[in-house]
């Protein structure tokens, strides 16, 4: 028996950090000026660290304080028993999101959220004690690389009051069609998906038909994040049933995204009415959504994320992977789950291209013609820069954003924005 | 980065073993004199050995051959690879069963049947290299014990032409208590499953009346392999509802089966209409069945029967485990799954106590009060005894059994015998 069965967790470190965020518009209102992560170190008294990424709202970083308080002594090899004693300490408090979305979606518990970082890390450190990477804990690697969609988001020329970012302003098919450009020419990108929901759906199908037409034959997606009505939703999906490789949340809830669904045969994904494991049974049964987009982050870690694959494969559903805002520890662990998914049928997103900062050592995670090489080093694959670990910790300490809230943001800048949901 | 990075598979032995087993009665039939098992050593040249145990049909042994006979130089972290290994070994010889289960069900691929001993092998290969039980890598162990059922079977005092076993006869309800009665008092079993389809239901009714009567607040299933017609079902069903835990398959098919769960309270359970994932997304839409006994034999190894748990958690359906007979190193495999399962509802079968040798080196697998306690070793925690495998084998290469053939053994016995699936 090696030494390895003595490991026991030691010591837990969660740092918020912050980084420069783009004034990305979606359907609850705008990217505020800084995207907030935590960063989740385990450490064991055999000296290994673990690493996890996680959201880092107020009531979010609170929860993991209280998980981190009391796991020292804890075996990562133990998971079942990790979810227990997330479970535990949030006890009654598990009502609501374990970390805001902007507005856009909820779910019923918090003990999926706060887990998961702890998971991953727990996953890290197994990888690590067996010098493997962390794919290998998941069945293996099926693929050496992983293929990401480029994400085109609207947006201004730069934050008010702010000098604007190099990305340039984005409000109509042109600006869109340029923004593709150079996140193909930057990152190779073999699909591409446009964050919808911002304007008329005229407006924004014919950001899509631009799309076609600039770059033929490339797999384009649109997510209005729920702001179509079901008539309007199977009006857009008519118009770009050949040009759109899926439909992503066109309108809110399960019945109306069975509604839709009935009524086209382009297929619907969503990241927003199935979020939870306790949405996959109403949600199949009336047949709602033909792709789910996992996320470990909201899911619950990497092994419930490979069950979620596991259910999409059963009840004959694809998988693809949802992002939000985040850094590279998230990236390593989406690239491994991605690697080890036999199932994943599409492209993942990522909002890597639109960080300004980073805190783990580079040259691990790059893309390659859009792809990402999964990293074979043990765990993870990734380490700390602890100089840029501080420097987005103090970005944190001096921003003042403490939560994201796009919509009270937007509001902010124009008093009148109301949310899109369900608008046109 | 540890050694172990580099370990590969370097042989691979498969032994078929035979091993008396009584002549338990059923629906198709009655046990042969010999049961067969196959057991699939994993040799690593970092010198390790990794075990799994499984079906051993003449065509089922081929099958595992041909898989041994590539199998060197394989990672035994790489599941996904071994997966697609086996699918292509087997390539367009997959249709069929990939055993036969004296006749009672047949599985579109023989894919999950072939896998499923290396991959037990493959896991106890990664926990030993980690110094680390099995359950560990499924999530670690949820509880230190696995409780499981008493089995009961309708059986002849012996085989016809050889020497009574000590068991004796149980023909009626008398018998069946007597059976009850030792189980209980040597196992310590705090339920019991009694194997029925052999009589009429009347009769079977009368076992289980019986058995609730002398062993008050035990919990009591009843499994006749699918002997009955759906309204016979329903039937029994009435009559036993205070009675039964469960009613396991009381006649074939999802659509029965939906029938019956619409005209009862008593949960349904299957080890025969729902034996692949494949025939999840039609039970579900019908809601033919309430609990769904796993059995890694069959659904290919303990992670795809872990895939298997979380999907009746997710659907809302309960979670027990099937038994074939089978030896110790299945016993340690099933226990260290068991006990990695949060959502197993139900105490598992087992013929175990029904064994008459096993080649395992005693003392690490014992009941106590109906449970076995998890091992807590390196892998399955068990170590083949090689004299008793020689011998074993032995038997296997003498007995002249091939193939299990409960209806071909009993009808040399009643020519008139035919199985009666769905004759009640
Ligand atoms: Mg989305
Ligand atoms: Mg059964």
């Amino acid at each position: 028996m090696s030494a390895s069965t003595q490991s026991r967790i030691s010591r837990v470190v969660v740092t918020p950090v912050a980084f420069g965020d783009p004034p990305l518009l979606n359907v609850v209102g705008v990217h505020q000026p800084w995207a907030l992560r935590a960063i989740v170190e385990l450490h064991t008294d055999n000296g290994l660290l673990g690493l996890g990424e996680t959201y880092a709202d107020e009531s979010h970083l609170a929860r993991l304080e209280a998980v981190a308080s009391v796991l020292p002594g804890h075996d990562p090899y133990d998971l079942h028993g990790l979810h227990r004693l997330v479970a535990g300490v949030l006890g009654r408090e598990t009502g609501g999101a374990g970390a805001s979305f902007g507005g856009m979606l909820d779910v019923s518990s918090a003990v999926a959220t706060v887990y998961s970082p702890f998971e991953v890390a727990c996953l890290d450190l197994q990888a690590r004690e067996a010098g493997r990477p962390v794919s290998d804990l998941l069945g293996g690697a099926v693929r050496d690389r992983v293929p990401f969609s480029g994400y085109l988001f609207y947006k201004w020329a730069g934050h008010p009051g702010l000098p604007d970012d190099d990305w340039g302003e984005a409000l109509d098919p042109d600006g869109i069609v340029a923004q593709a450009k150079r996140m193909i020419d930057g990152w190779g990108f073999g699909s591409l998906k446009l964050k919808g929901g911002v304007f008329h759906p005229d407006d924004e199908c014919a950001a899509i038909e631009a799309l076609a037409e600039a770059f033929p034959g490339v797999p384009l997606r649109l997510d209005p994040n729920a702001g179509w009505t079901p008539e309007m939703s199977v009006r857009v999906a008519e118009r770009l049933a050949r040009v759109l490789e899926y439909l992503e949340d066109p309108t809110p809830g399960i019945e109306g995204m069975a509604y839709v669904a009935a009524r086209t045969d382009v297929p619907l994904a969503t990241n927003m009415c199935v979020i939870a494991f306790e949405h996959l049974a109403p949600a199949v049964a009336v047949n709602a959504v033909q792709i789910v987009l996992s996320d470990h982050h909201l899911w619950g870690g990497l092994r419930r994320s490979a069950l979620l694959g596991g259910i999409t494969e059963t009840f004959g559903m694809g998988l693809s992977m949802h992002s939000n805002s985040h850094l590279g520890v998230s990236l390593a662990a989406m690239v491994h789950l991605a690697a080890a998914s036999p199932h994943l049928t599409y492209a993942c997103d990522t909002h890597y291209p639109w960080k300004t900062q980073d805190l783990i050592v580079p040259g691990v995670l790059s893309f390659e013609g859009g792809s990402v090489v999964v990293p074979t080093g043990p765990g993870l694959g990734v380490e700390l820069d602890r100089d840029q670990l501080g420097v987005l910790h103090e970005q944190y300490l001096t921003c003042g954003v403490r939560r994201r809230e796009d919509t009270v943001y937007m509001q902010s800048i124009d008093p009148s924005f109301r949310p899109n949901t369900a608008r046109w």
